[in-house]
């Protein structure tokens, strides 16, 4: 859901208005990362040269940009101004100016920490918050046309496990890398601008949770993990399915049912009004009872939208109410160290009439000879 | 040069313990970004969970890591230890408490801001400095390795613009989009494996510095700037040529002309202990008596190692000594507004026998009919 449309903007700045009232924030500076482009379109280039965005609780909206960036920039005089710096100004100084007597300031994530280094020796008095305090509220709830583009990414990012589990993808031979490779191109040919990461993990790799696809040679008889994911118009897929090449131990088939379970039971807990780590206890407390709880070493699941990982997160301690339209993963995974690890994962967004799944590729483990 | 030779590793440290005593820094703090892998090998994944890699002026290095990624890590024991740190645990917190009395804390330049955001809390009367106060002294001088690295990225880069040059890249009714698309595939074809930008803007368009290639279709006579490059081994390629497709405008000519030398002049201004900004003046000066002077709108050039953009810059203001090992580019331009842009664009390693080129591809405008 890409827009150029200027009413989007200027009503989601509103909302940010009010939510910088409600939680007693002076102004915001958003740069690298997301918040910026769902307020006003553009993403700024992740370089030394400082792109900043400055909403103050009243007042205009600035862009504050490096000049031979300010061509990139397409302007919307109703929704914000620019200020483009020269090689010899100091963006920091001409941010700060415009702070006025801004107090308490929330600063996007992903800001690069030079840029927030240098405005504490302009500023040292200024109290600090994440930009989430702020955007939470309204980046974390997906509207009708965002949730369509979840649901779009999602539905191509399922063909791509459709092709996987259904042997199109050669396997045995190959290194993760070649196959991370081709898992990459089909998403790209399913609609996909970007893709964001594919993990590729064969046998004992697959008990890493973050594997980085390398030379390792796929061979018959041994599990293989994959999780990609990538940004089809402006939103976010991601996937994990797992196959296995050739006849799968009683071992294996095992843990797959208790995982398949839990996946399902996790997905099933997205209730409205339940806190986030709800859902982290269902799908914890079946692979627990089934004796593989040391094995799950991470969270259930992460907000996803324009961000890949974004709030709100499916983890213990986050006591946030599931609301309309949050949208996040649900993927428990059992990971036995030097031996195999599986995982299985659905985006899922939650809605007055129950939790709506973006995936439907097959949950069963594909048993492949390719 | 990728390496995993913890002699390595230790000598930098031993440096990196040398700066921070010369500049009062009790602590170093790395995350996302290149100082952490020059100093222990490990790229932090650009997450919200967060890798950090503590380095206190006395005592022991310690990577704080998720613990879901811990097993990316190549450990080294006699260089770093690491802390995995659990779903519900708070990776800041454990930073603290690593940190003790430290006052003076230097901090990776791209570490995400909410990360500082959090520690201010924790500590909100410290001095935060950026790292650069420690790092630049080690990193922007290369040694051989790395130079010999950087030239291996060169002269991949220069076979890609030779291809281009000699009218191997069909330009002519395709979009700069697919142009793109073609240079990157030809920069891993000749050995990098990544691909960091290639820009590709026709007529007009190159009048945008930072040009994002789009769908617009390349015709007969007009200019096309591609500005490509990538990773090979850690370290960075970074090249500008310009082709003319047909038979070039006599104002085209006389701006190259402009260009090349002033390009030229800029690549052997690069003499040790002059300052940086010297070798932008040089090429500044001979654009500016051309009468070009409004029309280049940036700095000289940057420097470049593990990362595209790193100190030292180029750029008026920066009065540091150029020294040997020094690796930066130099690449002047001209744009006019609406109707065309041109630039020039060599890596550089200054060393006491004089500027060094990493580049070598024909530097005139070269004449296309594809």
């Amino acid at each position: 859901m890409k827009t150029a449309d200027p009413s989007v903007y200027l009503s989601r700045l509103a909302r940010v208005r009010e939510e910088m009232t409600r939680t007693q924030v002076d102004a915001l500076l958003l740069s690298v990362g997301h918040d910026m482009p769902y307020l006003m379109g553009y993403h700024a280039m992740p370089l030394e040269r400082l792109t900043m965005l400055v909403v103050p609780k009243h007042g205009e909206v600035t862009l504050v940009i490096p000049r031979l960036e300010a061509p990139r920039v397409h302007e919307m005089s109703d929704v914000f101004r620019s200020i483009p710096w020269n090689e010899t100004d100091d963006p920091v100084q001409i941010t700060h100016d415009l702070l006025g007597d801004a107090r308490t300031i929330a600063v996007g994530d992903q800001m690069w920490s030079r840029f927030l280094v240098d405005l504490l020796a302009f500023r040292p008095q200024a109290h600090y918050v994440r930009s989430v305090v702020v955007m939470e509220a309204l980046r974390s709830r997906k509207d009708d046309a965002e949730v369509a583009a979840l649901r779009a990414a999602g539905q191509a990012a399922d063909r791509v496990a459709a092709q996987l589990q259904s042997g199109q993808i050669p396997l045995v031979g190959r290194t993760e890398a070649e196959v991370s490779a081709d898992l990459s191109a089909r998403l790209i040919a399913e609609g996909h601008q970007k893709v964001n990461f594919a993990i590729v993990a064969a046998g004992e790799n697959a008990a890493s949770p973050h594997h980085h696809p390398g030379s390792r040679v796929i061979q018959r008889g041994e599990i293989v993990l994959c999780d990609f994911g990538g940004t089809m118009n402006g939103y976010c897929s991601d996937i994990t399915r797992c196959v296995f090449v050739g006849e799968p131990t009683q071992e294996i088939l095992d843990a797959y049912e208790v995982l398949m379970r839990a996946q399902s039971a996790g997905v099933a807990a997205g209730v409205l009004g339940k806190p986030c780590e709800h859902v982290d206890a269902v799908t914890r407390s079946i692979i627990d009872d089934a004796g593989y709880g040391e094995y799950f070493v991470h969270r259930t699941g992460h907000g996803i939208g324009m961000e890949e990982h974004e709030d709100p997160y499916m983890v213990a301690g986050n006591t946030t109410a599931i609301m309309h339209g949050h949208a996040y993963s649900v993927e428990p995974g059992i990971y036995v160290p030097g031996k195999w690890g599986m995982r299985l994962e659905d985006i899922v967004v939650a809605t007055h009439d129950g939790p709506v799944s973006m995936n439907n590729a097959d949950h069963n483990l594909a048993v492949v000879d390719c």
